[in-house]
């Protein structure tokens, strides 16, 4: 059976749109127990699942706004930290949050802990390009700043992540850089490099350039936590816009264009699924002794049903262990 | 007059563009005069052009893929070489050439030169905006790495820009951050967010967000080359990729899309039109004795007079005089 701690208060819609994502996932994953934190009485109102789920009741949460380590340190019952705590005592296999990133990433780092010889753990998620197959991006953000052996650890947690949990193999890794030659960018750039480029256990592709990730140059791409953030925010505020545009354009057309817009409605839609964030799962922070995953905080019932899906794939895949495995033979 | 020298020789379409862009220009622009430089025979065969334009012949040019440094050192007779060396000579008013970027910045700071006290000199675009205003981000890669007081440099030169070239009054300048509050980021950012919340020649308006560059944010977003280059790219990639995505999906997508497609047509082709780069104009090198501004290797003819135009808005304006002063008086 897979334990996942699941924080029913974090997140936009929580605890709805949580509980009816654990709802539809139980339903379907039989292999699945859920521990849901927060408010019983909040949460049994949308809990139609009865087996294999449990509620441990707490009225304190973490709120978006929170400063993340004050908050984890001073609201001890609030319901990520005891869903994180579950994880740290054994009674639970992994942790599921769309609360406060900074809380969720400080309550992994602190409470679960890192995987021995990992400096720093890193944010990855699983994004999507126009084929449909996607690419891992590691660090979205849970570091301002890395050095050359941060980017190297990611590099050989993302490329073991998507060999794992995403079926693909030998997957390719490349650096982001602001170009392809192994001169680019600063000395941690090039230093990064030369580690990436002598590690047997990845097939490293060499330096990526950020215009090229949404056509699938690599399966994993791999920056610093400052970069990765501001390419993330961009690719989500640059495809809002343009869809936002011609959505707008076409309702504001006249007849003509509305017309139009009717026509090709459920192709645009069919296109634009092709890059739906709902069905990529959640971002992991890769790097713990247990799969601790971050939900967007938008996310909608769906969302979490296909984030329980993926750290179901993690728990069965055994990642955790694989990389526990290759980072104490690789680093002593 | 404004004299401005244009190296005939670089991008994907010279010299044809690049002649045809100027021949738009000469016509449109009666206080410009135009120096090409580059291959006689060649600029002749598309030079309708007589009055106020002059090609000075050289064999030699600068290839995209050479290495900039040694190319500019080596290639002494290049025609970017030579348009650069009028200017520092004296014989030209600012130059512009849509070649090999690094080249063309490397010749801008070793042989246009720097102005006094600014450390180092950044690269600008006027990237679009959903609305059409547009914002101007620097650094966009001239520079990998950076320190607080580049950054706060480029917001002088970038609001300096924004108000005299583009006519903004008190333009909003941000600092491209993983997050407003003014504790995000690395100790760079910190330091440059001082640093820019007490200097009172610019309106600072904080930290801004990747995700929200194209709502028009800020009229000036001040970030490092690595960063400012990775954002660049992954807006061009992203838009590039869902436009494709939405127009390959209707014309796939059979015959109802098709007419769907038709119907809309022109309506897309607008609400895309406020997005157009070629509009914008190039990208400024700031920081430079003399204006050097870098066509997109891309540029067609219509790209090119839209810089030409560009160049000779910041000859009027004097706005590089005007950033002499300021930094004569800030840092002495």
């Amino acid at each position: 059976m897979k334990r996942i701690a699941v924080d029913a208060m974090g997140g936009d819609h929580a605890p709805q749109a949580i509980v009816e994502g654990v709802n539809r996932a139980l339903a379907e994953f039989p292999d699945v127990e859920i521990q849901l934190y927060g408010d019983q009485a909040k949460i049994q109102q949308y809990l139609t699942a009865t087996d294999r789920v449990s509620i441990i009741h707490t009225d304190e949460k973490i709120n978006s706004d929170d400063e993340p380590v004050k908050a984890i340190r001073r609201k001890k019952t609030a319901s990520m930290v005891l869903a994180t705590q579950a994880v740290k005592d054994g009674n639970a296999d992994a942790i599921l949050s769309a609360g406060n990133t900074g809380a969720l990433l400080a309550a992994g780092v602190f409470v679960v802990g890192r995987i021995k010889n990992i400096d720093r753990p890193g944010l990855m998620s699983t994004l999507p390009t126009m084929d449909g197959s996607g690419f891992d991006m590691m660090d979205l953000g849970a570091n301002a700043e890395n050095t050359a052996h941060h980017l190297y650890q990611y590099a050989i947690l993302g490329s073991f992540y998507a060999e794992h949990v995403r079926g693909i193999k030998r997957p390719r890794v490349g650096l982001l850089n602001n170009g392809t030659e192994e001169t680019k960018g600063t000395p941690v750039h090039q230093e990064a490099f030369a580690l990436l480029n002598q590690e047997p256990s990845i097939h490293f592709i060499g330096n990526v350039e950020a215009r090229e990730l949404l056509n699938g140059v690599a399966d994993v791409v791999v920056t610093d936590g400052f970069t990765g953030n501001a390419v993330l925010k961009t690719i989500e505020g640059t495809a809002k816009s343009i869809v936002g545009q011609l959505t707008g354009a076409i309702k504001n057309g006249g007849l003509q264009a509305k017309m139009g817009g009717l026509l090709i409605k459920s192709t645009l839609k069919t296109a634009l699924g092709t890059m739906d964030y709902k069905k990529a799962g959640g971002a992991v922070l890769l790097g713990l002794k247990a799969p601790v995953i971050k939900a967007h905080g938008s996310s909608d019932a769906t969302a979490i049903y296909y984030t329980i899906k993926q750290v179901r794939t993690m728990l069965q895949s055994d990642v955790v262990q694989k990389s526990v495995e290759k980072f104490s033979v690789v680093e002593e």
